[in-house]
């Protein structure tokens, strides 16, 4: 039994904070706006996550009024996602995100950005990178959209509480 | 056999008509324009349905011209994909859809709009909703975005007029 | 063993050019910017692709700084996808995409591209598409944006030097 999930995310640039993303630090790229560090790789997958799980979204995970989430490190946000799909009884496939931008370049250092969330979900995560030919608020440099799909399955007996 | 399917679709706010979306009613919300409700959740997963199942698009079932569609009920839209991809052997396993704009406010409502939406269809539909950080034309707050990915599957053997 | 993979390309409208979009040529409609010969329909494809089976996006594929891929028609990169693919034990199930923007008119000639994509890619590739109530910068008709969706599949065993 498997089910796909969408998820998108967009921040601002604010090249007045460090740039978080994919979980990843990039030193001297202009950093994401955001109650939290900005993460939109991050924030993508966790929605795609659970909407093919029926979950809800990231607002319902972690609060949208910025209290708890204040500068968090969204690689927490991905562990917790995966710890409720385990609870629903169901465990990651594969991700895929598309970064829509015009920086950090991903290239040189997709790997390191695929490994990284891949260890987090314990489910091979692919990073692909793409610009808008100067067009729209992605071409005018003022921020960064991601787009996830996530494929999941059945890991166990969904509990007796739940509909399956 | 299982297929995948992407569906987009994007109306703009009016805020002289009455919201309907995700087949609920949206009191006191800002509706959006279309020759139809302008129920872009129903619009993108009928989409996303239609291309899973390579049978074209929403303007291919139900027209674009506004003659057939004049303040039609979007959920009807979704019966009748549902209808055409049973014709055709396929059946939904489960759909994802990202809202993507300021209003409405999903969350207090979303259990009540994917029990409406999967009842339709006869599988899980899962939404979620996020917002643009005031980019581009959603975070203008000039229209809602929504993006659908469908899961389908083989419900029996293909009409023999057909490739499979 | 299955996985889903997601892409996304833009490319600005430039009625200098003759148009060539999903493998076909489009006399008389404007055509799309480019290095290549700006056929965002394949390149979203390539990237979902690449994306599903780990392999990277197009930028890696085909080199992005104009030299290699002046001109190029992007149904060889399609062909050079399914190939790294095929090299790496993985082929498409399908593939759906979505063009977003106020031209081609894709409903006519529907049928012949998604017999020419599929054929490249010997999978079933399914196209719709849609215009955005003219918002945002497809709505005001400066460029074409394509979201793509790929399921694939184990075909072999993967070579021993990577992961599976």
């Amino acid at each position: 039994m498997i089910r796909v999930g969408t998820g998108v995310d967009v921040h601002a640039y604010d090249a007045a904070v460090p740039l978080r993303l994919a979980g990843l630090d990039w030193p001297g790229e202009p950093g994401l706006a955001g109650h939290s560090d900005g993460d939109a790789v991050c924030h993508a997958i966790v929605d795609a996550l659970l909407s093919a799980a029926g979950l809800g979204d990231i607002g319902g995970l972690v609060g949208v009024d910025g209290t708890t989430t204040a500068n968090a490190d969204s690689t927490g946000f991905l562990e917790l996602a995966r710890a409720r799909l385990a609870e629903a009884g169901w465990a990651p496939v594969n991700v895929s995100a598309q970064l829509v931008g015009p920086s950090p370049k991903l290239a040189p250092r997709r790997a390191e950005a695929q490994s990284t969330l891949s260890a987090l979900l314990g489910a091979p995560v692919s990073l692909g990178a793409t610009t808008t030919d100067h067009l729209g608020f992605t071409g005018r440099g003022e921020g960064l959209a991601v787009i996830a799909t996530a494929l999941i399955e059945r890991s166990s007996a969904p509990p007796t509480d739940q509909p399956a």
